[in-house]
Formats: C-alpha cells, sequence, structure tokens
C-alpha cells in the first residue's frame, strides 16, 4: 500500500463506511440482495411524496437561478419517472446474480487445481449529473452486483438525490444489510468531489456519468481507477454495395430516432461509387426530419443542402439534429476516416459485401461494430444485460455497454496438498 | 475526446509514432507475429557482444557513481541472463495467440447476432526500473498480444535498453512489421515520464514495474488507464486443524524459497489452540535458516526468539529473511487480520477443515487466495500462462498474475440484416 494523501476526514469517513458494508455486501446471498431491491421499489412507491417534495424544492431553487429547459426537465422528478425507477429494480432483482460464477479452471502438472471466480468489485463510486434517477439505477446495479455505491450527484438535485438516498438506505436495513451499501456524498462541494477521487485505500472503481467538464475533471484528479463512459461521436457507412433502400431506413433511424444519445449517429460517410445517389435521398429524407447537413467538398457538390463542414465538424458529437457527410473513395478510406474521427463508441457499415463487412468489424477500433443495423442499438437493454451503468469508451476492464457483469472482478482460489515451489 | 493536455512534442511524437504501429500490429496474424518474436531471439544471440559492451558502459557508470550491489547486479546483463531473454522470447512464440478470441456470442429477439471479440489494447506503456531484460520481456509479450509496447526503463540502463531495443526493432522490420512495434523513451527525465503518463490519446493502458516511489508517482500523475503491479504482503495462516507437519514444510517454502519476490510471505498468522506447539517449531526450522521473527504480545510468548513488532511491522513487505508473527483467536480473526493488514495479493490457509478452506476463500479479499500450499505459486508461469507482465494487485481490468490475455480488451461485433430500433 502507497500512503494515501492527505483527504478531508469527512471523506476518509466515507470510505471507512463504504468498505465496511462492503465487506458484508459481497459476501450477501442473491436472496438477500434481491429482497433489499424489491424493498426499495416498494418504498419508493410508498414514499413518492416525500421524493416529490425534495424534487420540487430543487425544482423552485433551479427556476429561481434561471436553469434552462433543457436541465430543468432532466431534474424533474414525475410520477411516470418514479415508475421507471421501481421498474427498473424490480428489474435488476429479477437478473441473474454475476457473483460466484467460475470463469474458468484448470488443474495444473503439480496438481494444484486453479479457479478464477467472479466477484464484487467492492466499492463502486459514481459521479453523476442531474438526472436523480441514477441513484436508483446505479444503486440497483451495484447491490445486485454485490458493490457498495458511492455515489456523488450534482449539487442542483441534492435534495432530490438525498430523498432517493434515505429511501434506498432503509430498504437495504429493512432487508437486513447495511445502510451503507449506498453512501451518498451529501457535501456538494467541488473539493469533496475531487477529494473523492482519490480514495484510493477505500473505492475499487469510479465511473463518471456526465458532459466533457466532468470527464476532464477525473481525468484531471483522480488517483483511483476509473472507467470512462465517453462520448459517442458515432459513423454510418454507405459501402458501395450497401442495399441502398435499406441503408436509408438505417441512417434515418440512427441519426433521428433519438438524437440527444451517445449511440445515435453523427456522420455519414459515403463510398463515391454511390454517393450521387445515395447522399440526394439521404439529403430529401434527413432534412424532411429537420437535420443540418454540413460536409465535406464533394458531398457539398451533390446537394446544395448540405452546408461546409468547418475543421471542428467531424470531429464534434451534436447530439442534435445535426449530421456530417463526408465521401470516400473507397473502403480503406471510409475505414480511416472513421478511426481518425471516430471516438471508439459505435461505427456502421451498410454493405452486402461480407470481405468489407468482415474488414470494417476487424479494422475499426471501436467498442462496438454493426453491420447492416442501427448504431442505436448499442446499450445495456438492446445487447440484453437487463440494465447498464453507462458505456465504456476506454479499452481497460470493460468495452461497450457495462452491466453487472462488468461491474465484477475475479479472485483466483488454488487448492492443493501440500505443493511447495522447488 | 477530451483535450489533451500541453505535452512536450517529443512526448506527442513518441505517442503518434505508437499509434501508428499498433494500427498495422494489431491486425498481424499469428505466424508473422511469431517471425519477429523468433528473428528477436536470434538477433539477440547474434549481436550478444554490442548489448554486453553497452551493459558494460552503463554498469561502469554505475560503479562509478557507487550504486549499491543489490542495483548493480539487477542491472548486469550476463550470458545466461541474455540466454533467458531469448528462452523468454521463443516460449511467447510458442503460445497461443489471444487475439481473434470469440468470447461469447448470443442472438438477441430481433435477429441480431452478437460476438464479443478478443483484441489487442493497442498501445501498452511498461514504466520499469532497472532490470535491462524487461525490455526484451515486456516487447514480447505485447507483441504476441498484438500491443506496441511503448518502454521507458530507469536512466541508470538507458544504454542496456536501448541496445536491446534497437535489435528489437530490427527483428520487426525483418519479420515485416514496423520498427515502432516498440517505442522506446529515450529521454530518461522525470518530465518526460510523468508526460507520457498523460498520453491519453495514444496509450490504451500503463503498467508500471517497480517500487512504491514508482506506484506513487504514476498515481500522481498518470491520466491514461493504470494496472497496479503492486506490494506483496502475504500472509500464511495456520488454522487449528491445519496438518503441522505440512503446513511448517509449507510455511519454509513460502518465506525462504526466494525472499526478495512479491508472493514471498512476511506475515505468519496461527490460531491460537496450535500455536504454542506450531509457533515453536516454526521458530526452529526459521531461525535456522537465517529468518528474523517480530510477533504480538501472543507470540513474544511462546517464544523468545520473537520480537516485539512496531506498529508497522504487520503491513511491511520484508522481502528479506524476516517475518511477522500474529496469534488469533479463530478463524473469523484469521480473516480480519489478513483482510486489515493484507495487500490483496495472495494468501494462504492450511488446513484440514473443508469449511474454514471455503470461508477463506471466499472472505479473504485478495487476488489469489491458495489452500494447503505455498503462497510462492501465484506468477504467471506457475499459473500456466507461459510469461507474464506483472501481477495486478487492483481489482479493474485483471486481478493477479497477467499473462497474454491480460494484455487485451474485446469488441463487440453486431451483425444484422436491417434493424432498426423501434
Amino acid at each position: 500500500m502507497t500512503g494515501q494523501p492527505e483527504l478531508p476526514d469527512q471523506v476518509i469517513d466515507l470510505g471507512k463506511r463504504a468498505k465496511a458494508a462492503a465487506s458484508v455486501l459481497g459476501l450477501a446471498g442473491t436472496e438477500l440482495k434481491n429482497a433489499a431491491l424489491r424493498a426499495a421499489a416498494g418504498l419508493i412507491r410508498e414514499r413518492r411524496h416525500e421524493l416529490l417534495a425534495a424534487n420540487e424544492a430543487d425544482l423552485a431553487d433551479g427556476r429561481a437561478s434561471g436553469v434552462a429547459s433543457g436541465p430543468l426537465d432532466r431534474l424533474t422528478l414525475t410520477d411516470s419517472r418514479l415508475d421507471g425507477m421501481v421498474k427498473g429494480l424490480l428489474t435488476v432483482a429479477d437478473l441473474p446474480d454475476p457473483v460466484g460464477e467460475v470463469l474458468d479452471g484448470w488443474r495444473r502438472p503439480n496438481g494444484l487445481q486453479i479457479e478464477r471466480v467472479r466477484v464484487p468489485l467492492g466499492v463502486v463510486c459514481i459521479i453523476y449529473e442531474n438526472r436523480p434517477n441514477v441513484t436508483s439505477d446505479a444503486f440497483g446495479l451495484c447491490l445486485k452486483s454485490g458493490n457498495v455505491a458511492l455515489l456523488r450527484g450534482s449539487s442542483s438535485a441534492l435534495r432530490s438525490n438525498m430523498a432517493i438516498a434515505a429511501v434506498l438506505r432503509d430498504a437495504c436495513v429493512r432487508a437486513g444489510l447495511p445502510a451503507d451499501c449506498l453512501v451518498f456524498v451529501e457535501d456538494p462541494s467541488y473539493e469533496i468531489a475531487t477529494a473523492v477521487m482519490k480514495l484510493n485505500e477505500y473505492v475499487d472503481c469510479l465511473i463518471p456519468r456526465g458532459g466533457p467538464s466532468l470527464i476532464q475533471s477525473i481525468r484531471d484528479n483522480a488517483t483511483v481507477p476509473v472507467i470512462i463512459d465517453g462520448d459517442g461521436n458515432c459513423h454510418v457507412y454507405v459501402d458501395a454495395n450497401a442495399d441502398l433502400d435499406q441503408a436509408l431506413n438505417i441512417l434515418i433511424n440512427a441519426k433521428t430516432q433519438r438524437t440527444s444519445v451517445c449511440n445515435a449517429a453523427e456522420s455519414l460517410v459515403v463510398h463515391e461509387a454511390v454517393a450521387e445517389s445515395f447522399v440526394k435521398s439521404a439529403v430529401d429524407a434527413l432534412v424532411a426530419r429537420g437535420v443540418e447537413l454540413v460536409g465535406d467538398e464533394a458531398a457539398c457538390k451533390i446537394s446544395d443542402r448540405i452546408a461546409p463542414a468547418t475543421a471542428g465538424d467531424f470531429r464534434t458529437e451534436y447530439l442534435d439534429l445535426k449530421m456530417s457527410v463526408a465521401i470516400v473513395p473507397d473502403l480503406t478510406g471510409a475505414i480511416s476516416h472513421v478511426n481518425r474521427y471516430g471516438s471508439g463508441h459505435t461505427e456502421a457499415i451498410l454493405t452486402r459485401d461480407l470481405d468489407a463487412a468482415r474488414r470494417f468489424c476487424r479494422e475499426v477500433d471501436a467498442a462496438a461494430v454493426v453491420v447492416n443495423a442501427s448504431t442505436r442499438f448499442t446499450d445495456g437493454e438492446e445487447f440484453g444485460f437487463g440494465a447498464e451503468i453507462g458505456i465504456s469508451t476506454q479499452k481497460v476492464h470493460a468495452r461497450g455497454p457495462m452491466g453487472l457483469r462488468e461491474l465484477t472482478t475475479y479472485k483466483y482460489t488454488v487448492w492443493g496438498e501440500g505443493q511447495v515451489r522447488g
């Protein structure tokens, strides 16, 4: 163990509480954990008015200080959003428990029997912005995977989050688990948040959920292991051999079905052999749906409804009704464009050419590479994980959608009969 | 992508070279990679004199500046150490290629076929101290797993490392791979090393190999994902139901077979029911082998050859002929002692009691938990990985011995027939 930097006592205390609870929760059986999740769902229903009142206080402050309508909407709890939280907890209760799975095992020539067993990470810290439902969603996934959730939300949602956390902690106690299966950071100051990021002795993993400034603050300050839930600058590449009707349908879905999410497409890349016809129909379809288009020189030549792209456009995750368009001479050009500008999230190729599909899958460096389907499928629910804590755009530990399995690690157990090393 | 901090141009250039080579190496077939490894082995043999001469220059400087005999020995290359490097490269060439393994796959109700495929991390940075053979060992493991090795050794071994790196880079070119499959950081300054730790755009993973001050510097400076190869404060717990002859044999092996390694035992924990007899024979056996013993009050009462332990003793990884001794009232006491003082590396229980063994395995929080065998087995070779890049004491990404598999990540490939999200 290397030395811990000087951290405020209150932060050390949060870490100690979380770690103490982790040693209990990590050994809890599936039924006990499910009982806590179901108790939490029940208490959210029961204490709905308490939660809505706390949220109303946050909203009143937000309105008074002129918070914009977007963040204000994300901050808002409604009956249907509370129902969503309840449903989320019950869904996680129904998922299989990842803890205890024997991942692999083998016998060594000296007779040692080695097994690799899935175990909880321990204490998972999640620092998140705005949406109070994350308090409940993150708690549910952490608890089911045997991890204590150390949660730090944004100051604008403080009363909402504290009210939800109080309910969830009560549910743990009701089921017979420590209240500290959820430790909430009640001091919303930046100093406390950065100290939490340095709790190496107590925090096994930190997952930030928020925008670029949060990610940058984590990069600058965190000393604990981090899994980055990063940007999605996702491309749809239409190959020379694409089924163009299918391609158009997929493109419209990837760009417009929901624009504010990380798996929405931000950039259209088209093989020059089909550029003239495909880009024209794409422009018709996208502009009709309110999408603003910017493109490279070749794209602008095909349609005057494509404005010239600036230097930064191809790097931009718009999260909005806007899309960049690039024309490439061949598959190699498409792959290098995607690898150059992509953020390693989700990249799609639309083609009937097997070689092209396989090459794109191999050579594009992203968490998910999609053939002949929408980029919108990259998430935990669509992948069949039941729920997700985020989508990793780094390569270490977990890549792509993170469900219960990605909130675990493993330990080796080695069984012998007196073996010593020669 | 979040912004890159201001880094020296020469460091950015190293990152760019590594990343460019990674896009070639990541797609290289097994035979090509094996050819490079075999060429490297051949060239080390061929250019042995060049390597020994460079090493002699480092050694002369070391002697002149009064470097102690231990570090000087670790710095020394000999014919037999060069043979070890050659053998290491040939061993890795014979190991199975981890890249391309389909880890799992499934079909979704909407017909999407999802596969999770093992791929290289990309650029793996290793910062290491002293021993020049790490240059070759790390290169071999990285290359076989499809990763560019970005290597930074200590300044005292600079000429040795650069000579080895030159040989390895030549071997890559000879086999038809880019020389930059190994990028060596030739500027040994601290400023350059800390800048390398911040190369988020180019480095996928950083693995430090060195002592506590290196680990602390990584914790303080690194912004790229890190896997900590940390201390091993390993315990041997002798349970009330242990086979005491077997236990003594295992204890002697765990403590004295090789003292300077992380999987050597540093602490003996004994159940009070067998403490009187076992500690006496343990003291006889260990003192006869030159081991200095310190212990808690109960241990000191049993033998006057056990000196009182200071507050820090139970936290100390001696890496030497010294051991701490603690007496515990029961299994619960043993588990809590181990979890309190251990470093999460390797912990052994010696017992014939199945319940005790299973409980120790479940409740002790360590990378490896060993039943009735020496702690010394926790390494890549003994686990059957063929070779190792280190032993992780963190929980994120990899835990315990890290071989080729642990130097990889995965990507999802999603195969559809026009699916869009509803």
